[in-house]
């Protein structure tokens, strides 16, 4: 406790990344470093407006004195119009060092706390309307990591986003909802069958490698391939492993199909976990592209900290 | 009863669809008119094999009196591994006109039936693989109602299948799982939220005639468009009715264009329920191609009927 205390008074900020099922929070040093960090599973879903002050109180309050007021920026879920405050939208093609300025202040009671929500940015236009809310933050910390990094970004995961940055601009982006069309396909199809009890090892890798390989030879015909999953249980007895792999891959390979004509000849930085990542860059290099892995905590960290000091 | 089992009397034999969760048996004369239709929902899944019989017993029972033993002929699921008996699949190519003598003869207690099951038909190869049961003898019947077609039949549904035909030959298929994408997609994603209480009426036709349109502009950009389905009710404010349309369309028209290289010239016959086939000929229309609307139950009694001579 004592530790934790002498710690938190170095603190010069707090970095909070409010999530749709968790909540992260880190207290930053005035150089942007983080010196601890906090977990919490009450996402934006699980919260009422109302909610969100005292979850930040409760998961930080032994951790800031009494009589100081720090400067709490978060980006994500809790800026959504069902979350703590809504922080409007800003339009791409957006200045991402605008994050900063265009952030909101809900009202909090605890005086020790002084948040500011970041915006997502959509973009209109039609069949190229789009939102995003916490990878806005990733990659303008991006393009303070690698500046003038001009090129694609892509950030796998439930909802990947493919995004295209010129320096702090967001030129424009593009959602595929890979990992919850996967749970979806998977757990409430006929799909099912074949995937039940699927784990990982060898033939895992082998289904996704060929899953991979469909998506990118011909994305336009994903939506006669799904059934491939359930045929191929049926007819070469393939296991769950390679079933749950192939679809995995299949998905990817579409993901990554549909976004082919964004890739350029720059190494592709892959905003993720390390796993996902991994992944990704194993289909991107099928298609000859070069990637380089960020990590998310440090991309978020990095934007949390660009958008404090604009 | 005296009238039914005077209609039944002229039954010569019993043309039965056994389907995953229904079930549909009419009496047929020697001429391959129905002349009685009875319906259950005892579809194959909720069946063990040894409850077949006794299903069929019951459904017909009063309809075929004792003594006499009528053929009775079955198409769908019920052939299946898990089903009543196994039909092992014919392999594509395949010639349909030898499904009747491929038929397999399973165990029934009562003397007055003469069961056989229709194969399905399956189709190997790497990245090929595909499987149905039921719509090959709708195929059959198909081929009989226009003798000597030549080209792709379409059967959308749940699992929509695509098919290229030259007369009784079936060349290759390929499995669209459609139906089955769209309630998952539409009941177990974020896109619930946009489609909840969907109806029908003129803003769910404008969404599915714009989703059928992106669909068919750019197939291979699937995976980045089915988030566009929440983006336009976030930035639009799309209603559920137009979002459930425009889901419904994009993910027609993305079917349709994963199998675009298999349209020809002729005419398309489409074998399915009226408002299915309806809303498959307005997106086949978009692709300048003319449709046939074939029902599915004179397509299934022909293609039986077919069968039982062979």
């Amino acid at each position: 406790m004592a530790w934790r205390m002498r710690v938190v008074e170095l603190a010069a900020w707090i970095a909070v990344d409010w999530g749709t099922s968790n909540l992260r929070a880190w207290g930053m040093s005035d150089t942007g470093d983080p010196l601890f960090e906090r977990v919490s599973d009450k996402g934006m879903a699980k919260l009422a407006p109302d909610a969100f002050g005292p979850v930040l109180s409760e998961l930080l309050g032994d951790a800031v004195p009494e009589g100081r007021t720090l400067k709490t920026l978060i980006c994500g879920m809790a800026g959504a119009r069902q979350g703590w405050l809504e922080a409007p939208y800003l339009d791409a093609p957006a200045d991402l060092s605008a994050l900063g300025r265009a952030a909101v202040m809900p009202e909090i009671a605890d005086s020790r706390f002084a948040p500011r929500i970041l915006p997502g940015v959509c973009q209109r236009g039609l069949g190229q309307e789009d939102v995003m809310r916490g990878e806005e933050t990733q990659l303008l910390g991006l393009s303070t990591l690698q500046p003038g990094y001009s090129g694609v970004v892509v950030l796998p995961g439930t909802h990947s986003k493919w995004a295209v940055l010129e320096g702090h601009q967001l030129v424009r982006f593009s959602t595929a909802m890979t990992g919850e069309i996967y749970e979806a396909l998977g757990s409430h199809t006929v799909l099912r069958h074949s995937l039940k009890d699927a784990g990982i090892g060898p033939e895992r890798d082998e289904g996704v490698d060929a899953g991979i390989a469909a998506g990118l030879e011909a994305p336009e015909r994903l939506a006669g391939m799904i059934f491939k999953v359930r045929a191929a249980a049926l007819l070469s007895g393939r296991s769950a492993d390679w079933c749950a792999g192939y679809l995995s891959g299949l998905l990817i390979g579409a993901e990554i199909g549909a976004h082919r004509h964004w890739i350029g000849s720059a190494p592709i930085p892959i905003i993720g976990g390390s796993t996902l990542s991994a992944l990704y860059a194993r289909a991107l290099g099928m298609t000859g592209a070069e990637c380089v892995p960020v990590d998310v905590r440090t991309a978020t960290l990095a934007g949390l900290s660009a958008a404090a000091q604009h």
